[in-house]
């Protein structure tokens, strides 16, 4: 496969193509995948996230600089909900990756959200294979934290710093957004604001219930406008890296990542395999008829559908 | 089945029992839902979806009030994130809900996000169905718009309110979200705040570059504090439901939701199938070490597996 050849070989043109092959589920997307994993695993993954308005990208960029100034080379995926009715990426992504395209050491990749089959989260971990290959030191997904799935696409990182802000009454919102669970850092952006360090304690009484043994979260106040605090987020995030390379979690996380990918891959084989059996063999639009007029329930209709296809109890 | 026929009958611990069942996935759900199922289909739907701190929830109150006024009886549903560690019901709903404890014709209920297999979108379906048997007039879905199964979830709506606010910058934000599409109507909450006009002005831009014949999304100031437009928001969700009534768009909507239903049921019936044979076959451990080593693609694991349990290709 030339592609995978010239990726490997440090061709960036060929990692945005593979990346988006991946992302667009293209017939080739498992032998690029299989060409390409045992390149892989060398990557340190680092999660941001947050509520919309929380300042990512601009921290993501900060802290870009200062992985760069240590000589890492660094790939981004922002994940970013699709913009309305277009579909396509949004202008203000395109000019940050122009920001960045000078430096060949940082590749920017956004990401719209896909409706089913859980193909933003499939697309994600594909993109991290072909950036893993490639060889970037580190590669960062960056995604806004409030939805389940957004918050199970971070899951795959090996350090994750959710950020938060001070903003007026919007610290208990996120909080309650079930994103605290998933933290290794805690950021307080813009925390020149009034009311950062109040949030800031919020943040850490919440961590103190936690009460488990181990690893404990940092809270980093930030002002990710002008730098401040970024280099100690770094330094945090190198940190709680060593913190699970030395408590051997660093393997834990990997299996971890793997027993997912693998799930992610049974599930979606099987999901594609049962419509494709079904749209080839019936036609769905009577049953769909007659549920909607409540003269058949779904539970049946369903059960009988796996029945027609030969699916196995 | 008791259960059943106490909530045909009225009885609002019947329904509150019901909806816990469902929402456990109780190994009766699917009895309770069959035996409900004939009784379902007359509750209409209404989603009001936003960001986090858009003021959904006391829109929603207020909403309730002028709905009741009008002498119809109403069921809530508020999807919230699961509070960070304890996986429980968030305080500030508790006292919600007692706020309307004394009003027979409310029924609210709180459903926080589940891990894996699609568990809220089936958890909520499931309590509109019960609510729905139960014999209210109007459901009401709340829930976060940013992530993608959130906004999944509203698309179950008849008719779906997206709530924005004015707040500095966060308009963009919000819009980003992917949120603008779902919307029959667009809310503009707090509008008292400065940058309302703007961001109305904004969000009919956008609505305006759709360029689709048909229904023309309403763009209505609201100030949920103190009720005003509240009023008018309902006169337009009864309008827009006039709409698809007079349009056979109504019918088209049910199908969609009966198509959902049919689709979610059959990919759950699937996963659990194949899940429970893989775990009474399989050791998948070292299979997960070798992905996680790369020894082992996980594209070639995942079609091993398959064949092991003589999944059908």
């Amino acid at each position: 496969m030339d592609l995978v050849r010239e990726l490997l070989q440090g061709d960036r043109r060929a990692l945005a193509r593979l990346i988006t092959l991946v992302e667009n589920n293209d017939p080739r997307k498992e032998e690029y995948i299989q060409q390409l994993f045992p390149h892989t695993g060398k990557a340190y993954l680092i999660g941001i996230t947050g509520a919309p308005g929380a300042g990512k990208s601009s921290l993501v960029d900060r802290l870009l600089e200062v992985m760069r100034r240590d000589g890492f080379t660094v790939g981004v995926i922002a994940v970013d909900p699709t913009s309305p009715f277009t579909g396509g990426a949004i202008l203000g992504d395109r000019i940050r990756m122009q920001d960045h395209a000078l430096d060949s050491g940082i590749f920017i990749r956004s990401m719209g959200t896909r409706g089913s089959l859980g193909g933003l989260s499939r697309a994600v971990l594909g993109a991290v294979q072909v950036m893993d290959a490639f060889g970037k030191d580190f590669i960062v997904i960056e995604t806004v934290g409030v939805g389940q799935s957004e918050v199970d696409i971070v899951k795959a990182a090996d350090s994750t710093a959710v950020v938060l802000t001070p903003a007026g009454g919007d610290s208990v919102q996120t909080i309650k957004a079930g994103i605290m669970e998933i933290g290794d850092l805690f950021v307080i952006n813009k925390s020149d604001l009034p009311g950062a360090e109040r949030t800031a304690a919020e943040v850490k009484m919440m961590l103190e219930l936690k009460e488990e043994p181990g690893w404990r979260p940092p809270v980093l106040p930030v002002i990710s406008l002008n730098g401040e605090g970024v280099a100690g987020l770094w330094r945090s995030l190198l940190e709680h890296r060593r913190y699970l390379e030395q408590h051997g979690l660093f393997e834990a996380r990997r299996r971890q990542r793997a027993a997912r990918e693998l799930g992610e891959l049974v599930e979606f084989l099987v999901k594609s395999r049962v419509w494709e059996n079904i749209r080839t063999q019936i036609s769905l639009d009577q049953l769909i008829e007659a549920i909607a007029l409540r003269r058949r329930d779904p539970y049946s209709a369903a059960r009988e559908l796996l029945r027609q296809i030969n699916f196995p109890d």
